[in-house]
């Protein structure tokens, strides 16, 4: 049987999603045990996204073939029991034997989180980026508002091996959470490296050290020098997956 | 020259505040490192609370005596690059010579983070109690109003040697933020473990395991082995000092 399950986990001590060499740990690499462990046999889940090393997750999406002859949410619970605490299956649903996680995914929602305060906060510091001067977020969003629609982001990251750097972001947004900026964004595919990238050159406009009329250009040079350092990976987190209604 | 600081930490890898033995990683000891790299001399740490291992804070305050030519924005930074990123000086200002946080301080603010939901949140453990199954908060806020006032708490804690276990709570609140129930409670000092104490038995009341009017004969009791068990230390962190105006 084919299964579907929504995965959370905390990125701090993983090598990122995918699975890599034998010596690093991987958020794949943990779940495909915990599967093993549950009579589940070879190397069979496939996720929505790579998410990179330090990168979060509360909305991951991922597809593997399992045997079980009990209820969902005994197999949710066998799974989370064999899984360290920093990875959590949320939901586990049944699947089209050809669904596959990251192929039918129409769109991905990112969130950012920025907290700025004199000095760092020890209780975010794995969840934030930590800015101790003041940012104007005015500008960040009129900014952020030319990255909606198609556009070719070369700009702000690599495509996969074949794949060109034509992406549609339908949402880019800031809002301020207590005292925390959040930029949400939302595309039907990203870059390797975009969301950090893209916030990385936004908090420069933040600064004002770019106005948001150069932050199009630098949009449309399609060119990598353009931009700025990516953001810190522990801001960043995969929020939700979205899927045609028939899955 | 005396100083008093305000700190914040994530108790998660220690040990608690307080120094132990040379092998304990505490916070007190970690802050007595980085005097001493900055050119403290001696063991001269002083806390308002000495927290558990794996307690956090937002508003520990500390004091300490050091020769400091340069100003206090400057002491500050000087302390947080010799310190591990989970303990951050906030504030430093000047104090009277015999200025003690512990003994001067006239009440203290702690607040204890629970999360219900049906899976853990990975991006929370560290910082909440998980809790899988609804709790009544009306229940739980009826018998923390009987919290209020001059009781002897034994029930909930134990004294430090010489001293009798009659406190003054001031406040005592459920509130709900998003989809967390927090608790506040203010009081003139507390027990050893006091407050995970009165958690672990409201989380009683919470269940329907105990009534409001039981959780207060449990007070009047005056009797340990009436209390619940107490709330691990995750969900706790110190959230602030207070101290007379003139201080």
């Amino acid at each position: 049987m084919s299964y579907r399950a929504t995965v959370a986990y905390d990125g701090t001590h993983y090598h990122g999603f995918q699975r890599q060499s034998a010596s690093s740990r991987t958020v794949q690499g943990e779940i495909e045990a915990a599967l093993g462990r549950i009579g589940g046999k070879g190397r069979t889940v496939y996720g929505a996204g790579r998410t990179d090393a330090g990168v979060h997750a509360s909305g991951q999406v991922i597809a593997f073939d399992l045997e079980w002859k009990h209820a969902l949410d005994a197999l949710r619970n066998a799974l989370n029991v064999n899984l360290p605490r920093d990875i959590v299956v949320r939901e586990v649903q049944e699947a089209r034997a050809d669904f596959h996680p990251r192929y039918d995914a129409i769109s991905r929602t990112y969130r950012y989180r920025l907290y700025q305060g004199q000095v760092a906060d020890p209780l975010r510091r794995l969840y934030v980026w930590h800015l101790p001067n003041p940012l104007d977020v005015a500008a960040m969003q009129e900014a952020a508002d030319c990255l909606i629609g198609t556009h070719d982001f070369s700009t702000f990251g690599t495509p996969p091996k074949g794949e060109n750097s034509v992406r549609t972001v339908k949402q880019a947004e800031w809002t301020i959470v207590d005292d925390e900026q959040h930029f949400t964004i939302t595309a039907n595919a990203f870059l390797f490296r975009m969301v950090r990238r893209i916030v990385g050159t936004l908090v420069m406009v933040g600064k004002g050290l770019v106005t948001a009329p150069e932050f199009q250009d630098i949009l449309a040079a399609r060119n990598s020098a353009k931009a700025g350092a990516s953001a810190p990976p522990q801001g960043l987190t995969l929020m939700a997956v979205e899927y045609p209604k028939e899955d």
